[in-house]
């Protein structure tokens, strides 16, 4: 997926000063709202040697048309994310829409019944890429790159029966931040955090929890609490329900889907219920069974040299150690972490509850490996910001406080009074294209001038050149201010000059 | 897919300033070269429960990545062209990568075997897109769009059998724009052609030529020659590989694949040979056989008013009335247009063989009215950038000229000749990152001064900023330019101050 440029500070403010918080109960009509597009059956000629068969236009299921308004926020948005992953050096990748079905097996535990396939159409067997994580270790070991800093703005595909009103798609972006290669501990995890709260924080969409937990410290839990290995990942992934899920509820998936000993579901309620900040970690140090598993005291150990590198990074504060934090992916070896906004800083429970994680991420050791035919491991840890869910937001509030985006650039409009003008039209608009300034005209031999004049109200185009007959006679033209309405007469061949001037004082 | 910000002219030019002519020959070498990219027999835990299978890894077939050298080298191209673009009053839309397969059918002619399909795992039947133009109509259509200027950059997909070594892949950017709704004619259609006149130029890559022809004129030459109605289409795409085949092979390809009278075939052959300016216009109004056919009389009127206008935009001299251009898909209705890069003015035509078109077009006023139930239509004109082929030429010629791109854009190095500074560093860079300096350190507690430096001449990066001991007790800090080996001594607190005005000096 191409890339985007910086996106410029002033811009960005512009759009969202006046947008105030609004709930979320809110945010989510919205999405379902522009998610019920407008249907039309089709009985006209699109198979006209069968006989015609009634059917609906629209997109596929779970899927939808960005208009030029969503495009808009998505580009300032993406824009300021991009900026972001620059600042922090990374390199920009793509990869192709689809890879090799057998690459994707294996790495999404349950939710691998969710990846889409392509037909049999002779030749290799396909799937529509999950996530840009795999396909980034694919990368990384079919060239035998050993370390790279690399972000990747793309589409993904899941087939989710989609619940749109909770703004989950069947087609997404992702925006990922991955650090691959052997380095001194838990230096790149740091910096992964520190780039969510830079982005989470430029938003401006209020405040935010970052809630951090690791794999070693949940298997470890799993095994003292009595979890039989091979149920670690399929417990995890209830785990993982919490946010959606109370824990009564997941401990009943626990035990009857997972069919998992129900005082061992209890022992794990007792520790999931616990989060806090590194105080929890040095709680954990001394707690007697924990303290007694290998893992469990390599994963606190790191977490421990995360914090301090979170202080001096200062957003130690913006972090939670939640041990109710699972993450679903099968990959995930080490630290992993997952954003949400709050409401108010003392219902962060419950915020997250309504509202879903917008960021997240973690490490993962052993993925590359998997691709490798030594095996050679290429350590990584990275993070995926969840940019539809902040698309959601951001075009609610607009909605909520009748923000109107202008969908073009346009910063001229030629119009003229007269009629059989059209050839001076062109030429003058040829004239500022060349220049390089934004200029429309209308389509037609003879318009209106009052047609022109409304045209650049609707469209927000800020200058009018008008050209007439005397005009041409006197070798002048006239320059208007659509917001002022203020007419300026200038010689015709001071115009571009004069445009550029104008355009660079506003 | 996500769009791009202005491309800084500078930078651009700083890009291709050393970018001299280079033969395509040797283009389509560098093509396949960096296809055929690493690739790694899998013997590991892919499937560690079934027994281990050998197989690549590799991307699909026709498909790749694109390296961080090849994603800058888009992202000034892509930028380039939304700029261009946004110039001329577009909006930016984005649809889904896949389409109900019915949608896409009877839309591509012969070309219709090239579709992906999606495997029907339950629901819908899909289809991957093979373009952007027939997902555009069917959002003009589904949403009753009655008027739009729409640009769209995202990847498509198409079965073709690769011969990478020619540049087609399996997927494959399009960035296409388009004017919808009834306006007076052939001003819409103008403008495209300057676009494309706009943005080849703008690309430096050398002399370019635009052919231009009139599906009404095809189809009434096609009727006085004695073709029967039924084989028009199939003779259209047959006379559009003209472009990669000699007359010879094209006429025999209609008279035994198509079964074409022979005698038919050579009186187009008469015509398809004929090419030039307004001139050929007025000389075909001439014509004893075509100027009995209706359809071409309407198709040379509306030429004739597009060199008018054409000459009002100060590009006629680069459109070239061509009889042989035939564009293979179904859905034009008028003018269609397609533009070669020449190597010398004067070998057109060789070069155009040689190298096939870098943008295409032409107006379809039925697409739309497949889509609506009532059939109403909404006439369209627009052009396709061949952004891949761009990029291989741009890619080839740095290649040759040896241009080094920087695939990151950080600015500053955090740095250190003492060990045990780990906390420093890491204070001091995220002080540079909250202030917007796109700043990196290595993720080492202890590196050595040298490898830190060779890091910023290896990624080129101008500054670095070197923090020790001494420095720290007497509150200084040392700021050191990585091309000149200077270095100077600036108090702690100005650090940010002195760098942001380094960097906006520079």
């Amino acid at each position: 997926m191409p890339q985007l440029g910086l996106l410029p500070r002033k811009a960005w403010a512009a759009l969202l000063s006046q947008i105030l918080w609004s709930p979320y109960t809110a945010c989510t009509r919205a999405v379902s709202s522009h998610s019920q597009v407008a249907e039309a059956v089709l009985t006209s000629q699109l198979n006209p040697n069968q006989e015609k068969s009634d059917f609906i236009i629209k997109t596929p299921k779970g899927t939808r048309d960005l208009s030029p308004q969503q495009m808009v926020v998505r580009e300032k948005i993406l824009g300021m994310v991009v900026s972001c992953f620059k600042r922090h050096g990374a390199k920009g990748l793509d990869t192709p829409a689809f890879e090799l079905k057998e690459l994707l097996t294996e790495k999404y535990g349950e939710d691998s019944v969710l990846i889409y396939d392509l037909k049999d159409q002779g030749g290799e067997l396909l799937s529509l890429r999950y996530d840009l994580t795999v396909p980034f270790a694919r990368y990384l070991a079919m060239n035998k790159v050993k370390k790279m800093k690399r972000y990747h703005i793309g589409k993904v595909w899941r087939r989710e029966s989609p619940t749109i009103a909770q703004g989950r798609y069947r087609e997404f972006y992702q925006c990922d931040f991955d650090i691959a290669g052997q380095f001194d501990p838990m230096i790149p995890d740091a910096e992964c955090l520190k780039i969510m709260c830079e982005i989470l924080s430029g938003l401006q969409l209020g405040d935010f929890l970052i809630k951090v937990n690791d794999r070693r410290i949940l298997d470890g839990m799993f095994a003292v609490c009595g979890v039989p290995e091979s149920k670690f990942r399929a417990i995890c992934s209830s785990l993982d329900k919490l946010d959606k899920m109370s824990w009564k509820d997941v401990r009943h998936e626990m035990v009857t889907k997972k069919s998992l000993a129900p005082e061992v579901a209890d022992r794990i309620g007792d520790y999931v219920q616990r989060h806090g900040g590194v105080s929890l970690v040095e709680q954990l140090f001394q707690d007697s069974r924990l303290s007694q598993n290998k893992q469990v005291l390599e994963g606190l150990r790191d977490l421990k040299l995360l914090f301090e590198y979170l202080t001096l990074f200062g957003i130690a504060e913006k972090i939670s150690f939640d041990l109710s934090l699972a993450r679903g992916l099968d990959y995930y070896t080490g630290v992993i972490y997952e954003a949400v906004f709050l409401q108010t800083p003392n219902q962060a429970g419950e915020e997250s509850l309504r509202m879903g994680s917008v960021a997240a991420g973690g490490r993962y050791d052993g993925l590359v490996g998997m691709f490798d035919p030594k095996g050679h491991r290429v350590p990584c840890v990275g993070l995926s910001i969840g940019v539809e869910r902040i698309f959601s937001i951001v075009e609610q509030r607009m909605k909520v406080f009748g923000e109107k985006v202008r969908t073009t650039e346009t910063q001229v409009f030629v119009a003229t009074p007269q009629k059989n003008f059209l050839q001076e039209r062109l030429k003058l608009i040829a004239e500022l294209w060349d220049a390089g300034i934004k200029a429309e005209l209308l389509y037609k031999n003879n318009p209106k001038l009052l047609t022109q004049l409304h045209y650049c109200e609707n469209m927000g185009i800020p200058l009018v050149v008008i050209i007439g007959e005397q005009e041409m006679k006197e070798g002048i033209i006239k320059l208007r201010s659509v917001a002022s309405k203020e007419e300026v007469t200038i010689k015709r061949e001071h115009l571009v000059a004069e445009i550029q001037k104008r355009l660079s004082d506003s």
